[in-house]
């Protein structure tokens, strides 16, 4: 959450003269996005978000991102959409960086949602995948099996530092995975990283999905199960069955889950709860104490992942 | 530049519930002002900006600083003004550190002022200290003489580090500006920290200056000596006549500088040097390499130390 780049006033104004969106009147960065530097622009006519697309990001996805923000956002799906200069492009260079500008959307990120937030989550999450069917471009979700197995080997040496024996059994468990991970079910467009601070809300209705830049194609019903593992569990480390019932009859309303995709939810979720626990075990070794950004606890994940090796069908998920 | 603090958007709610000014409709953490937690607040009424006071902003001061925001908004200068809630209290406390929500000020910093900017930055410096005169509470500045003295002898030990010689040489200034520092001056309130970030444009005029958590009650004429250094120096070192001659011009317009302000200029600009110089060598040796605020390097001041040592008559200034 940080601008790692600044942008003189000078160069916004020669940015902002390729557009038709009137002049600037106030630009600030904002702490939005761990990947990126983001400033909130505000010209005569609207508000706007700038994001200049930092290292961790791969000039060649921005494509496959940008375009599917202008997809989603022209098929029913509240989330900023790219704004096109004068000569129609999306995609400009700022301070050595590549970079774009997107419609600002109001709400904010709830930090305790209540079941009924679950809801409408999931309600937003099914016609996310409903309106990424007919996008055109394909990305794969580097953070998927492989990806797993690459960060495994990177930290498998630390891990029972943390906790002994836990390298031992990621590593079992990884082979489970990998054996009965379910390719067959149905793919589409998922967002990949849908935790509260990427929902923002107002009055109560999802008013739009932000962060686009995990999202890739992947089967849908593990989308569900990220949210399960970011929505449903309280900070005790408890699973909240009333949250994860509202989540499911939000997605369900709107596209109905197959039964192998349910039959699945278990599985999913142990391999949600290990993508997660394996880049919060990579950053956590490779950023210094001393470093400004937050380290998230992989601790949260490895409790996760336990919860749901327990849980041998979806009922228990209380649906 | 950065936000130390997280705030809850429950807890948000719960703030605003005390104020007269809407409901949230956004709100973003920004990266503006080194010392504290900012958050841009967005309402169906208006736009403000929550600040959260860091552990570097001594509870004690900041009667003085929001009331002297107030005070100053009132009299004409372009800043903040603090919002009182329905029980007419300014400070609040936000997830237990002081807060307090101020008026969102339209405009930007500039990276590269040009000298029309300077002279208006000079003209809204005289009116800050016109308009300080009435203000009836009174801050002791920290970071004058006694400060720096106290920070030359926690660096003094590594200074050569960075310049051989670098320990006795500011040994010896410092002896020299306590001997010949003109307290005689008149004094006022004063910003002390007027950098270009701190000041906001807008169709090349100033819209407004923030961050008054430096503020203090000093030497007028050092506050211009400070912006002479921040404001009248290339990237290249090089010291900008043009600039200097139209920032004294443009305060001068406002505010008359009395014949023995003009002749100190050139030993106030050397205190203001040593100001940011000592307080730079400090954090410089005292943030961690690999910790995310980026380190102002001390060398700039330096150099500003040196030229204004040359220096006989304020005529070298231009004027």
């Amino acid at each position: 959450m940080a601008v790692y780049t600044e942008v003189a006033a000078e160069e916004l104004d020669a940015l902002l003269e390729r557009y038709e969106i009137g002049e600037l009147r106030s630009c600030k960065g904002i702490a939005e996005g761990v990947e990126n530097s983001n400033f909130f622009l505000s010209t005569e006519r609207a508000q706007f978000i700038l994001t200049l697309y930092e290292k961790r990001v791969c000039p060649d996805d921005l494509p496959y991102f940008l375009g599917l923000m202008e997809h989603l956002a022209k098929n029913g799906v509240n989330c900023p959409t790219p704004v096109h200069d004068r000569e129609g492009r999306v995609l400009q260079t700022v301070a050595g960086r590549p970079a774009a500008i997107v419609t600002f959307l109001a709400g904010y990120s709830l930090g305790k949602p209540l079941p009924a937030y679950c809801r409408e989550l999931g309600a937003a999450l099914a016609i996310l995948h409903e309106a990424g069917l007919t996008f055109p471009l394909k990305r794969k979700n580097a953070l998927s099996i492989a990806g797993w197995e690459k960060l495994f080997a990177a930290i498998s040496g630390s891990a029972d530092r943390l906790a002994p024996g836990m390298a031992q059994e990621i590593g079992a468990e990884l082979e489970a995975l990998r054996k009965d991970w379910p390719g067959y079910l149905p793919q589409g467009v998922i967002h990949a990283d849908l935790f509260p601070d990427n929902v923002f809300f107002l009055e109560g209705r999802v008013s739009g999905l932000i962060d686009f830049y995990f999202a890739c194609n992947d089967l849908l019903a593990y989308d569900l199960a990220i949210c399960l593992n970011a929505w449903c569990f309280e900070a005790d480390h408890s699973f909240n069955v009333t949250k994860a019932r509202a989540l499911f009859s939000g997605y369900s309303a709107v596209r109905r889950l197959e039964a192998e995709e349910l039959a699945a939810l278990p599985l999913l979720a142990r391999g949600s709860a290990m993508r997660f626990l394996l880049t919060r075990l990579y950053d956590w070794f490779n950023t210094p104490q001393s470093a400004f950004v937050k380290r998230k606890d992989p601790m949260e994940y490895w409790r996760k992942l336990k919860f749901h090796q327990s849980v041998r069908t979806p009922s228990a998920y209380g649906f």
